[in-house]
């Protein structure tokens, strides 16, 4: 194993395994135990979910892997607080949304080749990244996993 | 920059951007403040320092930096859960230890090369290390950095 493919395995393992612990205390929350506020007048755990579905979703655009699956996540999710909007999805819904969009990521992380992860990524241009090659698509998932992170760590005080 | 520096680069960066964002919260939060749970009947602010600045002093030796500052952190931050031992040190002196603790781990860390990242930490064995090069000391601060966005994450709701 050279150092790209360590440094791969390295970043992709974090990854998966904070997706696999976030989804493990998803799993023993109840969605009317989703409805609830993690702290007093903070987000509802439900928010949560759906605001870790929109920046997911947005990764696949970022990454070059496609389309984003959920724009429609991206008003009531990324750009507003939370109770701003009374219609969002349900939270069964918000559960299918959020395996899909991780099944497809991984499907396509799997895919890439250790030396295609220090290329360029969508949301830099050529030249700030030829000036910048920490700019790469393995710094997406670098700064994602510490994203998810920064949440399982509140979602975990809903129980 | 070679891909190796790029890599080390990466890892880092996001290590001292928690730091300091984990800094700007705490400097935002009053020794008062931190004397209240995260949410109800959850771990205090305090106990959230204390725990990551003993997690912090670990990895000291851990990247062969040398030996823990405060190994009497131990038995309540990392041993024992919040509120089973009435005398802890105060929130003056923990954000004391804090701010020593990861000033010593910058100081080591910018005297590292690139390549030395790659090295083994002391929590593997050489056996081990020969068959999981991923052991190494980058792994360290990619999974420390993630430990400390999920707590950061507790922190800010105590505002």
């Amino acid at each position: 194993m050279n150092s790209t493919q360590t440094m791969v395995k390295m970043v992709l393992d974090r990854w998966y395994s904070q997706i696999k612990n976030f989804d493990n205390i998803l799993n023993s929350i109840t969605d009317k135990q989703l409805q609830k506020e993690i702290a007093p007048n903070k987000n509802r755990g439900i928010y949560l979910l759906g605001h870790l579905t929109a920046v997911h979703d947005d990764m696949l655009p970022i990454l070059n892997f496609g389309d984003k699956l959920y724009p429609e996540l991206n008003e009531p999710f990324l750009k507003l607080p939370d109770k701003s909007i009374i219609e969002i999805p349900s939270a069964k819904e918000l559960r299918g949304f959020w395996s899909e969009v991780n099944g497809i990521l991984t499907q396509q992380c799997d895919s890439l080749q250790p030396d295609e992860w220090f290329q360029k990524h969508n949301s830099v241009s050529a030249e700030d990244f030829s000036k910048e090659p920490h700019r790469n698509k393995l710094n997406i998932i670098i700064t994602r996993t510490n994203h998810l992170s920064h949440h399982t760590g509140q979602l975990v005080l809903i129980k």
